[in-house]
């Protein structure tokens, strides 16, 4: 096995990508009191909203005052997803830390999700970038279906790598590789991000997988192989997949945590605490979520239950 | 990336390790009708039951009969699970293919599950051994526990490494390294693969890997990478972890099959074929299965639901 690093950086993207995509709409004072779970569970980096139409996603139509109330723990950074130029203005009013932006690799799926042309979006995110970077913070450009798309199926890769281009252009401080629809397969992540790496050898990398399809936690230990040591996760799996209902989203938080953790990575998170945030996180989306270790427990032997 | 195996072997074991770890007894007819339906999905390999006592586990006390009336399609070897030689004896009746016999890396674990010394399972082991010499048909030593154990917690990679051989000197056709908790993690897969290959280099190896904690298709990429090319899985996940109530168990066969076939690795499985015996399977076991890809479709694009 090729080196792997010694210690990765999770970000906690429950609050926003998990929520977002639960059928129920969770209370202000329970995401709040979510965030700050998270926060005793030791993330450094806690996506908590979005700062989006509340008629497209009602789920996150109360992204400020989450900000405006949320417990904040020193040296976590507290990012804010954010489509456009109005929400990059209104996640900055709400003293977001850092913004994140997104681009489809697909056309298709670009046009269907926020009926733009990429080339559109672009220049989208060069507004929101102007505009991170008069307020002095950083910004994260997410490349979404990445792996594959609902509509155009396989995505070729000079096209990730194009985008990748144009995004570490326009200034972002990270490039995510999203499966936003958990496609993809360990030897696409390996070559996919090493085609990147080859383009854009200093652009710090982050992969954000989905376990749509039960490949979340290889395509985390593929990416690791290369070098990757940023990672994106939802606690309990919370989340989904709109292109297919019922299926599993997010790769769960407490999974990636105990995989890296037992093989020797710190992630300073504290998985015990970890997991029964996850087990918490079932009552307030009020259904069983995905993901495995809070079900298993960590270790039968060491485990109270 | 290290070089890939271009093709697999899948033993499906979901008629065994799935039945016998789900809490319903399955009927007769319907664990015929699985194995036919298995059939056709185009496995070359189906652990079809298990000779135990039927006071020990109940799910699997018509494995006679059920050898007796499948169908067998040419080319398939159908398994027998045989914990000792009265049931080598039996499964011999049964005209079943090939043996397969269990010994735990744990002495704590191989005492409590079946009341006997690792060593004196070992003894039964050559008995075993003695019979299916005499018929003229393989078997394969299966190593439980080998990546932790639910009493004695790590396990020595010495230790499996040491039952390994005392398996081959036995006449052990292969060596499934059993992860019966769910605990391995990729890069102890890793390095136990290659421990094992360091002593034993003409060895055929197989990974009889759980997900009980998420991990199982990633430790599958890690034995990959390490050239193993024969894997066991349980058509939707079938089965569960008798040590952690409502966890998973065995990896779903559906979603090892898709990550394979999508990185381009043959299987020589139908995928939808099979995905469709997943979700038949639920019917059976009257629950929802923990498989991914039977729930999620193949390929959104390309999925008719």
């Amino acid at each position: 096995m090729t080196t792997l690093p010694e210690r990765v950086t999770i970000t906690e993207v429950g609050p926003r990508d998990g929520l977002q995509n639960e059928d129920c709409y969770v209370e202000t004072p329970q995401k709040i009191e979510l965030i700050a779970r998270l926060n005793k569970a030791g993330f450094s980096r806690i996506e908590a909203g979005s700062f989006v139409s509340p008629k497209a996603i009602p789920q996150m139509r109360d992204a400020a005052d989450v900000f405006a109330a949320m417990p904040r723990r020193e040296g976590v950074t507290y990012v804010a997803l954010v489509p456009n130029v109005v929400g990059a203005r209104n996640a900055l009013a709400a003293h977001a830390d850092e913004l994140a932006t997104v681009v489809s690799a697909s056309e298709t799926h670009n046009k269907r999700n926020i009926n733009r042309s990429v080339e559109e979006s672009l220049r989208e995110v060069e507004g929101v970038a102007a505009l991170a970077s008069d307020a002095g913070i950083p910004w994260a450009g997410y490349i979404s279906t990445a792996f594959g798309c609902p509509y155009e199926g396989d995505i070729a890769e000079e096209q990730v790598v194009k985008l990748c281009t144009r995004l570490r252009g326009l200034g972002a401080a990270a490039v995510a590789l999203g499966d936003t629809i958990g496609a993809g397969n360990p030897r696409q992540v390996a070559n996919l991000v090493r085609a990147v790496q080859d383009a854009l050898p200093d652009t710090p990398l982050r992969l954000h997988a989905h376990d749509t399809r039960g490949t979340g936690l290889a395509n985390v230990f593929a990416a690791l192989q290369e070098g990757v040591d940023s990672f994106d996760a939802s606690v309990g799996g919370m989340g989904g997949c709109p292109y297919a209902p019922g299926a599993a989203g997010n790769v769960a938080t407490e999974d990636v945590v105990y995989m890296l953790e037992e093989m020797g990575i710190a992630t300073g998170v504290d998985l015990p605490a970890l997991v029964e945030v996850a087990r918490w996180a079932e009552e307030i989306v009020g259904r069983q979520l995905p993901g495995r270790v809070k079900d298993a427990g960590i270790m039968p032997a060491a485990d109270a239950e």
